[in-house]
């Protein structure tokens, strides 16, 4: 285990920088992320066509180097602990326009190209397809939400066959 | 502290229907939202007139019920460990237009307008105002990000006048 974990800081500190200070983080010029207690860092995709939000993941060092380098999106899967080449199965790869850090490094933005693909396991395009309405909630009931996107963009009973469905309750 | 859990799932169990089953979760049409273990869910915030991403965020059950109900981004700061309500310091509040939860219910996003304001309390707009580099990496040297942002909106130094930055190593 202690080889496994030289091993990590080893091969991802020559690509990050140390987070030393405050200021170096917020305002200087090296990539230096905030991976959390799980070595994972939450991840916003959005479209580079529509702007819209398509979905928000985490990566780990390894998922990072990848998208960094192939121009594609990798993520970790928390719910099948492993590393995910989005779009694999489905064929949905999200070719990276642009990749953005926040001020204090722990989230990261990708802006990406899916053409006229989705990027929801459940078949629709954002897995953002429902609101939450807003304004006084009634305490005696739960509150609904309503469906924003209507037609799913694909079958996930036939492209994910035989796979287990990756939502926990 | 069981008197304090049970409060807690009762004032929010009127809100929010119980994580029963998947297919309730990804098609039905009640809030289900899946705290985590500190019992909080992450935020994407964008802007609703160019789209950009302001700022990755989190909330907890509070937030998310003043969110709903003043249509004014309320998160909880980890560094600080308090509810916050954005702007409250700097002015810079967030009228949310829209407010949207994803096929699992474990993230929200919140579309809001920030006027002619910003968002990052290092004084730029957006918190993501540093962009990676996409290509082969070269394995001898830390990756150099890249400002995308030149001008600050505001001063933090004023605004945040003997406020701790909550920016930590």
């Amino acid at each position: 285990m202690q080889i496994a974990i030289l091993s990590f800081f080893h091969y991802f500190s020559l690509m990050f920088k140390k987070r030393e200070n405050v200021f170096e983080i917020e305002e200087g010029k090296f990539l230096s992320p905030k991976f959390d207690d799980n070595g994972l860092i939450p991840v916003i995709t959005s479209d580079y066509k529509t702007g819209e939000i398509l979905m928000h993941g985490y990566m780990n060092g390894e998922a990072l180097k990848k998208t960094i380098e192939t121009k594609e999106a990798y993520y970790w899967s928390r719910s099948r602990n492993t590393i995910w080449h989005k779009g694999k199965t489905s064929g949905f790869t999200q070719k990276v326009k642009e990749l953005r850090v926040d001020d204090d490094q722990d989230s990261l933005w990708l802006i990406v190209d899916i053409g006229n693909g989705a990027s929801c396991h459940v078949g629709y395009k954002s897995c953002f397809y429902r609101s939450v309405p807003l304004g006084k909630i009634d305490n005696s009931e739960v509150i609904k939400i309503k469906f924003e996107e209507k037609d799913k963009k694909f079958n996930p009973e036939k492209v994910y066959k035989g796979q287990p469905n990756p939502t926990k309750v």
